[in-house]
């Protein structure tokens, strides 16, 4: 017999669906929350259900947004001309919050990968195709994960982009700042070794 | 301006009301939720929706439940004769897990401080006095927390003990002084659990 009831125990189970969440923080969670926080609880609730029922993806960029179009693609400050090509909406939010950047983004929602059935119509690359060919779009900057699938969608892209005659960077990867040489992966070690640049001091 | 649209916002603000999460996991998990589980969102909205609307106190012992009586007081199994003070339902939940006891609690939901206002009424030392009328007991095991609080509320309860003539236990090995219950390992607990000692007050 558990000694949950069935609707603590539904709660604790709910809260294991969250990534990190084990059965002992959960407990902890649905405790705190029954015990000290039930207007947290509400909230939480409600939060959930208008997020889950309204948010869905910004169709110029492919963030996440319940509104028409998000708040970047809707902004007048942004420059139209620099668009940069990311995975995911969190790749969003990390370089707004670690970079001054100005212009706008395109969200793939993933990386090419042909044995799991994305291709490029998947990762809406028929729609990025399309801006290229309006004319707007001056640079792309090319900031997908450096995976296997992430360089492989940057080929792609760049592929696209040199159709048009647009002009196609890619963020740097190397030794990350304040990381120790020796601390650093094999592969990323490399890749920064082979990709040295000039140095004035 | 923040990249958040509105909704996302409130959901990581929801998520923040969890206890030890924090803006970046908030962010992390809400992203999980929204890009890859959906269901388990809708799923976790609806748990705390029916926990707050129905979880409640059983009236005989306190423990956390929206039925009538706890599946502990209700079942039949259960020694009626041995009764467990524990401060929270998180540590009845940590004693069924770490130990075999057989008898019933009583949650009191806290522990005398008269300073905050929490007086033996909060605590519905009432009832447990009652109960002790009512003759059914015969020991009462003391499993407050051992902090300055915990071991007032223990000698305050030895006392309604005796004046019943009711035997009274207290747990004491290996609980480290100052430590919360519910956070010991269970080996420790159940060691404690085991090695009570009839309690003087
Ligand atoms: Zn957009
Ligand atoms: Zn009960």
């Amino acid at each position: 017999m558990s000694v949950y009831s069935p609707r603590l125990r539904e709660l604790v189970e709910g809260l294991r669906r969250l990534p990190g969440v084990g059965a002992k923080t959960a407990q902890r969670m649905a405790l705190h929350l029954l015990q000290r926080d039930r207007d947290g609880a509400r909230q939480l609730a409600d939060a959930l259900q208008r997020a889950v029922d309204g948010v869905g993806h910004c169709p110029e960029c492919g963030l996440l947004t319940e509104e028409e179009r998000c708040g970047l693609c809707a902004s007048p400050q942004r420059r139209r001309t620099l668009l940069c090509v990311v995975e995911s909406s969190a790749d969003v939010f990390a370089l707004e919050q670690a970079t001054d950047f100005q212009g706008l983004y395109f969200v793939l929602g993933g990386a090419l990968s042909p044995l799991d059935g994305i291709g490029p119509e998947e990762l809406g690359l028929d729609r990025l195709q399309q801006r290229l060919e309006a004319g707007e779009v001056e640079e792309i900057i090319l900031a997908t994960n450096p995976t296997i699938e992430g360089e492989a969608t940057a080929h792609y892209v760049q592929s696209l982009a040199a159709e048009r005659g647009v002009r196609t960077t890619r963020i740097a990867h190397g030794v990350p700042m304040g990381g120790a040489l020796e601390q650093v992966d094999q592969g990323t070690l490399s890749h920064a070794f082979m990709g040295r640049r000039d140095y004035e001091g």
